[in-house]
């Protein structure tokens, strides 16, 4: 018998009406208590756990997970080959198995499950072991198979998750792959520590901005009606904007039973925005900055054929963009870097609050068990 | 003034109601006609343009696209990998210009458009040739800048496209694709002549069984009945299936305007399967072979919970799993390297005979170009 070592409080609803809507506000917490063992403030630096093998040895980066994980990997790739310039593969653990993927000398395997015992997961894990490659976790659980048998384990600390749609493991997740992307680069001899001083500083800033963006809950409350009338809706963004696009699509999918689909931005052109009517909303998440004037181009398309926009943008892109939409989300404005963690917030609130007015079971939607542990 | 080289014939809808129906119905043809060029029958090899580069050094690839194109990359980066063992990156062209990927020495940047012109793939492409990569196309308008730019030239012989769905590009692109897969794979030394001899076998098959698959027509044109009244349908596949998946819900997508969506078989359990219920039928691409009973699986835990579901196989396929289906669509039993191009008609078909039940303008959906040329 494992006893789990969550206390009564952690696994209780308290004020909250559903433990999904609790776990979204625990967020700067979590994030916070995460960060803590891979950030050294004093010393300004990032830090992982011991491990047996050299950082600095690694070419190459496979990243392997299901779902929400899979999104985590696909910002992580963005992470990794930004600041430490080594190639990155993120597949959906299903596919690997089964394409006799290639595998170099110096790959290091990278798998992220928030239970640790994800069957597709654990299975493409034993698969790499077996190959001979070093392995690595990200994971929640720190007492699950994968846990036990990754060469490095980079825990989240998250604490249990009970609600099935994963919202605090995402951000925890993402934290640690931010840790983890800024130690290769160091390792590689990539990252001047001016630029690591400012990474910490940066990633020291997500739980006091996740606050500010929960204190949007009740406009993000009232979008969801707007959208909880949908059958249909696209969620839209560029660069990391797009897993988080895609991971948007997938929480509403989840809990609300909306058939959202996440695309990047540049690609609606090329099929989707056939969809458009005045009956599919578009969510498109734009933070200001370099790829802003870009998704607002093709925001600006959907628009003339009709699309009623919800964007969730800051300041300085609400006032440059926002004039024609039906619908926007004022988010702080925060480094690129950090935008993920943060955007994660309306985009969780948002699937919560359509998925309450629509009265579905949002702890535990139709269909879908809150680990999957067969194939 | 560029004067084309099409003949008046290639350019009439002749007995057709629509350019593409048309053009689905002329793939054997046009298949044929691109592998000629790629094949060497006699000699029991595939060939590829003269080149001056050498292929043995090509350690990499990078693949980009956009839209329909973009899947023949995905399935290229399964057969690249499993013939040649050379690791291969896939992006979508408006994403890969602004991620600051990694480029590597003897990386290969190959991109896939049908007019040579799309604005984000034309950008990557000179965005990788100013970095020093070298640089190939598959292109079908050989007078376009793309070919002119390419250091090699894959041409596909398509002939014009005229509706906005690509359809005999597509196939072609594929033809190519599996030609280039093929040599890169014999210049890497990983191709003994009977394999190869074996692959060209099968690659001339192509035409024969595309015709089989389209004599089905009228079975398609039957079942399009029943999807044509759904407002959101899943698309499911394993392994290459996967992006025919993607393509067959672009396809309904473009020119049905019902919110397809594709998925990887075993993705549907970490969410997608909430969307599941009588409404939102469930087609699913299972030719019979290794990845089958896995994918049967996932359709059976989705027919579980009340999904109507269509599945496409081959007799084998179909007495297995075909008793509880709603419909199914028949194919001819190919090898696993051809199926793509095989499967691609009855997706093809069901989509056309889709929009013509819902009198939808099948040459010109709405809100569509041919050739996108802005970004």
């Amino acid at each position: 018998v494992v006893t789990s070592g969550a206390s009564a409080a952690a696994v209780e609803k308290g004020e909250y009406r559903h433990f999904m809507q609790k776990e979204i506000f625990e967020q700067p917490t979590v994030v916070a208590q995460t960060l803590q063992s891979y950030v050294r403030p004093l010393e300004e630096q990032v830090a992982l756990p011991d491990m047996d093998f050299d950082l600095a040895g690694v070419k190459r980066v496979s990243i392997v997970a299901c779902g929400t994980s899979y999104y985590v990997g696909m910002i992580g790739k963005y992470w990794i080959e930004q600041f430490a310039r080594v190639p990155v593969e993120v597949d959906v653990a299903s596919e690997y198995r089964y394409r006799d993927p290639v595998m170099e000398e110096g790959q290091l395997a990278l798998f992220i499950s928030q239970s640790g015992e994800t069957a597709d997961t654990l299975a493409a894990m034993r698969h790499c072991a077996e190959a001979g490659l070093t392995t690595a976790g990200i994971i929640n659980v720190p007492t699950s198979t994968m846990a036990r048998e990754a060469d490095l384990l980079m825990s989240t600390h998250a604490g249990p998750e009970i609600g099935v749609a994963s919202t605090k493991a995402f951000t925890c997740q993402l934290a640690v792959m931010a840790a983890f992307a800024t130690n290769l680069a160091r390792a590689k001899g990539r990252l001047p520590a001016d630029e690591e001083r400012d990474i910490v500083k940066h990633l020291q800033e997500v739980p006091q901005f996740m606050t500010e963006a929960l204190d949007r809950d009740g406009k993000i409350e009232a979008v969801a009606q707007f959208v909880s009338k949908a059958r249909d809706v696209l969620y839209l963004g560029r660069g990391p904007d797009y897993p988080m696009a895609l991971e948007g699509a997938l929480k509403l999918k989840e809990i609300s039973y909306i058939h959202a689909e996440g695309y990047a931005s540049g690609e609606m052109k090329h099929g989707p925005i056939a969809l458009i009517d005045e009956t599919v909303p578009l969510i498109v998440m734009a933070p200001s900055g370099p790829l802003f004037e870009k998704t607002v181009s093709n925001m600006q398309e959907a628009q003339a054929r009709g699309a009623q926009v919800v964007l969730i943008s800051d300041d300085e892109g609400i006032a440059e963009a926002g004039d024609d939409v039906v619908e926007y989300i004022r988010m702080p404005k925060v480094h690129p870097l950090i935008a993920p963690l943060v955007y994660a917030i309306p985009v969780q609130l948002l699937a919560y609050h359509v998925a309450v007015a629509k009265g579905t079971d949002v702890d535990q939607p139709r269909n879908l068990a809150k680990s999957v542990t067969v194939e």
